[in-house]
């Protein structure tokens, strides 16, 4: 018998690959959380059916999560993550020698739990003496926090169950209050192929609040279409004129100077869609 | 009742969408063909079960395969294409006001024929007055050829079935012989997640042919992890060193000059690839 688990990613298509054992599959509180080991992808977490993260292929959105506001800051002491309980984007903030505190507020306990256990290769950094981890509210956290961090990074699910909050103006603005006076805001913001509106409601949302906003793109082969999009809001730095010398040469597996610029060139479709066409 | 089509784009791992027409599914004399509307990506093409083009994202791997190569040679007026007898990578030439003549050679007649039914938006460039088609095999056309096109562009199927000669050293080589003393070849070299192996073989075998050898990607959602890529041989001509005013304003979806550039900035586990690391 072969075991097979499917992710409608829209109404009328989706992905399916194969299970070889089901770690855990439980209601939190938060949200439906399954752990499971896939013969294609290593281990995967999923949230509410949607996959969030694979040993295989997490490369990808934690780099480019991280180093593309970490290395157009030029000097991240202070870092935010909100959601992004599997660690990953942790760990990649850790790479940055400037780094002296990264802060993750997670709303659901269950999902670093788990992580640390069936994750160890993403959430290890969880651990670092540099890192706080908070099981909170990421909503409230913005809320109550100002002017106190040099980049926040928004590594939240799609705006269903918690991550509701995330995808809102008030937020953004609440995120332009907790950064520093020249501080970065990154986000997920979903796919274009599928999720145009919401690309595009984001995008025009963080350019009301921020004076640089720019959107990026990173393949990931288990995210809907496998072209995920990132925008990024600044206060001071633009991300397309970072001097060469600013670039760590730590090891990557997706991100590299060359991709930093690149990732910014939309395909037309999508530049369509940060243009409100 | 709804039904469902799954490609498995590898033994462990595929995709799924919701079918509402089976027009044709037919064994013709070189492949299974089938032509089927779906509820996500409009009507689709598909060879040997895997998914050759819809009607939804077919821009992206057509604007990719020729607008690539015909802005990096300055005149390319003579052109062949391998396959592809949907005749999409047709229709984007045509937009090339150099182009005087557009052959097309496909092995499989039944191709052409239903696209032209099924997927009218992709095909009708075919029936232009500059376009040749011929229902042949390419090898064998390659190896009649000396010295006549400009540009070549094979857009083939994955190596199995008709398109397993196409992958092979002995194919390059011809494929330089046909072209003039400065020409450029392309073609879609396949996916680096689950086919890292083909990946590096066609692009060593390239560059011990071609002066130049550059791998560029695109994402196409429905095809295997999203990321595709090209690798395109050249007798002189750098695909990186075109001037701007080379490129022609016409309409893309997905193609733009700055897309031009930035599909060769490759992610380093595929830079790692044609390195043959």
């Amino acid at each position: 018998m072969s075991i097979w688990f499917t992710e409608k990613q829209t109404e009328h298509f989706g992905i399916t690959a194969e299970i070889t054992r089901t770690y855990v599959s439980e209601k939190t509180e938060f949200q439906q959380l399954d752990m499971v080991e896939t013969k294609e992808f290593g281990n995967m977490l999923l949230l509410d059916g949607m996959v969030m993260t694979t040993e295989k292929d997490e490369f990808v959105y934690h780099e480019m999560v991280a180093h593309v506001p970490l290395h157009t800051h030029p000097n991240p002491e202070n870092v935010l993550v909100v959601g992004g309980g599997d660690g990953g984007v942790i760990r990649e903030i850790l790479k940055h020698p400037e780094v002296q505190k990264a802060t993750l507020v997670e709303i659901d306990g269950k999902v670093i739990e788990y992580s640390k256990q069936y994750l160890p290769s993403i959430a290890g950094a969880l651990d670092d003496a540099r890192v706080e981890v908070k099981v909170a509210d990421g909503f409230m956290h913005i809320a109550e926090s100002t002017n106190e961090y040099d980049v926040i990074m928004v590594d939240s699910t799609e705006p269903v169950g918690p991550a509701v909050n995330l995808f809102t103006k008030g937020f953004y603005e609440g995120i332009s209050r907790a950064l520093k006076d020249d501080g970065i805001f990154v986000a997920q913001t979903d796919n274009p192929w599928f999720q145009k509106q919401l690309v595009a409601d984001a995008f025009r949302d963080i350019k009301a609040t921020f004076p640089v906003t720019r959107l990026y793109t990173a393949n990931i082969p288990t995210y809907p279409s496998g072209l995920w999009t990132f925008t990024l809001g600044s206060k001071v730095y633009d991300p397309l004129e970072v001097e060469d010398d600013r670039f760590h040469p730590f090891e990557t597996n997706y991100y590299t100077r060359q991709i930093h610029t690149a990732a910014f060139a939309l395909p037309k479709f999508v530049q369509d869609i940060t243009e409100g066409k």
